[in-house]
């Protein structure tokens, strides 16, 4: 008589830490592994004393769980998840589900779907974030994939992920990949929300000249106000941590900032979805260029910057306006986050839930902050939101943050500072709310070189420039040749 | 008795052009193409009365060619590319040569190198830059692949590609796919250069309130000195071409930039590299974001900017800071490809010729300018040059430029007016020449959280703090475990 009700497959830390999470909130957990001495371990350590029940083969695991079955892969992403899955169908039923919720790329998850539902499957690609704590105390879970699963593992995953403000920290995000990939952009989101805060670290020390005490105050200050949140809290932290000299610890840490890959792959999505993620972009290409540690400290002696100059305005309003261009930044990249989901769910003919992906990283996960509750209540409020900027609470904060975000980004630009992710917000703010940009030049440029056409603006149509129509000009009225004699030479 | 010199297959006007080209310079080249019937019309008109002769089947031209023989393909990429290789394949003897003149990706071309090369054919994989009219009277040539295919095209390329200071623009660049792959980064060099000008004709309208006729007369000006390049004197064309209302039709046109991929392969490859090509990137997204018409329109009524302003300033001076400005950014620009070029070709163990590279886009194509002929002098005079900044010619310069391009990056941020390209041209400079950035942060963020661990900065160790070693440290003191308990709630 099977009794398990749900199974879990591979028992590194993530995978045991969310078994004895879910066996916590009451359900009955059948582990297994590859090398099935870690089932042995597992049970007779971490596991000893709960309800937990080990498995020596694929075969006994799914033998002991109840149908409709449900496994959970917690496995290397690529080739690992598909040799379980491999394994699994021939003892699995119609109707059962297997749960992936490793860092798989999305394609992966929407081929997935679609192999396993062939087969009368019911495959779920859930991104869990949260680490190995996250794991074991609630973690944001974001699964999607085939929506006939959700109802059967709902109140598991819904109990066994973070609470947050009274609510699970985890929805059905939607079909197929939908899952991984809203995990996939909350990653690129980490890295944007990571860089934004250390422009304002490097604004504080080598701007003003601040201590990392005196920063790490500004910081706890922070916390009070509208960037509240898990990362400016460790931030706090990080920056009162002393070494054993007195000195801070961050001050003794190599400047060379590493990534396991998410962040690039939010940005490649973005550039095959054409949509126009620029903090993440930045983010990404902020780290590679600390990781030339060497090849800057060569540049930081061939090539002199602006003379320093002590900072003589009104210090308090600087780092106020800084907290704005902190808070306008990051609300940017939420912003160019969700359009990219937007396009996304588009292409992919997916319904995506917003609402509820804000609310799933309003806990567990390391981008929670009130910044997500804001974001849920306008998703709630219009669950077609265009953008966060149409939203009024969003609209009027960030109008509020403008003077101050660009008295910080030029002052930035005049010391020599660098602010990709800060000054990236802003071109984005500036080009999107600009109901003419000059990409009429750059048109005007590719007909002019390479006849590849314009459109006319609308107002200004005549004979010669039909609306709708791909409109060609012999720019340089020498013979009807459609390129340039000028491009040759 | 064979006595083509080199075949063609693809007679789209891009291959006719060239193959005429070809004729000029007096080789005898074979005409062929799937459809026959363009073979007949193509000998009947463009091709009368030259030697060009044509072939009705791949069989027929490959025993008019002499050995070995020498076929280019001006078809459309991909699949097409594959197919007629395999049809060539048969009618070929070993050291015969196929030559893919198409938009390839390089990854295809690595792999065609590879898979000719094992049945003793020689594959060459040539970037094409001047449209029709460059591919009729002197293309930019970009030949990569197998290095014994050289020596046997050599001439026919250098003597069909444009000449620029009384050099082919044309050299060998290197093996397998690494000719597309410059190709590639060339287009996205063109993204970037087009961007930097859009932007500076934004600058000029919208903040100095000129005129398209007075803003073509500041670019007549400026091709005069360090931007002399052809994208300058189209642009100052383009600004001074009327409709018949005597209105500039630069304004008529709908500002929405269309691409056609290889720009955004170009971030693509970047990301992948881990090179920092951050211009190409914003030049990509530009497009991206001039794209949403309709959504910017709804913008710009919802959210305000900066109140409109008149310049207070010296607006000769401003001018001549924004002429730096759009130098320095495009010495960043180029200074980036380059090093996504250094470090693809250490990752694919590559020899690139970057003096050759810099020289072949002097001519014939697009992005062609006095600029290049610079840099090709900066990589004679040092051969394996790690970037351009350190060349003693561009160190002045962007020394030089320095305070113009900060003061017009500041006063866009006041104004209002995206500048994507200026301001992360200019980030990336104050970033690369920072011998530290807050990437220490950034990584005690990541040990903080997700114990990824870190390194200790040079100068810094002690017993804790080990030099090479992976740290970790338990930054909340709360017991043993990695990850600190406030991750979780």
């Amino acid at each position: 008589m099977a009794t398990g009700d749900i199974g879990l497959i591979g028992l590194a830390v993530m995978g045991q830490n969310l078994i004895l999470n879910m066996n916590d909130k009451g359900f009955n957990v059948v582990a297994f592994n590859r090398t099935t001495s870690k089932v042995d371990a597992f049970l007779e350590n971490e596991a000893k004393g709960t309800n937990v029940q080990g498995a020596w083969s694929i075969e006994e695991l799914c033998s002991k769980l109840k149908r409709p079955r449900k496994v959970i892969l917690l496995v290397k992403a690529g080739d690992a998840v598909d040799a379980f899955i491999e394994q699994l169908v021939p003892h699995m039923e119609p109707g059962d589900i297997i749960i992936d919720g490793g860092n798989s790329h999305f394609p992966d998850s929407n081929r997935r779907t679609k192999e396993l539902s062939a087969k009368g499957l019911l495959f779920v690609g859930s991104g869990v974030s949260g680490g190995e704590e996250g794991a074991r105390h609630g973690p944001s879970l974001m699964p999607g994939g085939n929506p006939e699963a959700w109802p059967h593992i709902k109140e598991i995953f819904q109990k066994a992920s973070a609470q947050a403000y009274g609510e699970p920290c985890c929805d059905w995000v939607g079909p197929e990949g939908a899952g991984h990939y809203v995990k996939m952009v909350h990653n690129g989101i980490e890295y944007g929300d990571m860089q934004l805060i250390s422009e304002a670290y490097d604004i504080l020390k080598r701007g003003l000249d601040l201590s990392e005490s005196e920063i790490a105050d500004i910081f706890l200050t922070w916390n009070k106000g509208v960037l509240d949140s898990f990362l400016i809290d460790i931030t706090a932290n990080i920056l009162k941590f002393n070494d054993d000299d007195g000195q801070p610890l961050v001050t003794k840490i190599l400047d060379q900032a590493g990534q396991k890959g998410t962040g690039k792959w939010t940005a490649i999505a973005a550039l095959d979805a054409g949509s126009p993620v620029t903090l993440i972009g930045e983010a990404v290409f902020a780290r590679c260029l600390s990781a030339l540690k060497e090849e800057r400290i060569r540049a930081s002696k061939a090539i002199a910057g602006p003379a320093k100059e002590a900072f003589k305005g009104d210090k308090k309003q600087f780092i106020d306006d800084l907290e704005q261009a902190l808070y306008a930044s990051k609300l940017i990249s939420y912003t160019q986050g969700f359009m990219l989901m937007r396009e996304t769910a588009k292409e992919m003919n997916w319904e995506l839930n917003y609402a509820g992906i804000a609310k799933m990283w309003r806990g567990g996960c390391i981008i929670k902050s009130v910044f997500l509750s804001d974001i849920s209540k306008a998703f709630l409020k219009k669950l077609d939101l265009e953008s966060l900027l149409f939203d009024d609470f969003f609209n009027k904060a960030i109008e509020n943050a403008q003077p101050g975000w660009r008295r910080v980004v030029a002052q930035a630009v005049l010391w020599g500072i660098p602010t990709p992710a800060f000054s990236t917000a802003l071109a984005f703010f500036d080009g999107y709310r600009s109901e003419i940009l000059p990409a009429n030049l750059l048109q005007a440029q590719r007909d002019y070189f390479g006849a590849h056409t314009f459109r006319v603006l609308p107002g200004k149509e005549n004979d010669k420039l039909q609306p709708g129509k791909d409109i060609h000009i012999n720019w340089t009225g020498r013979g009807g040749n459609v390129s340039a004699s000028t491009y040759i030479a």
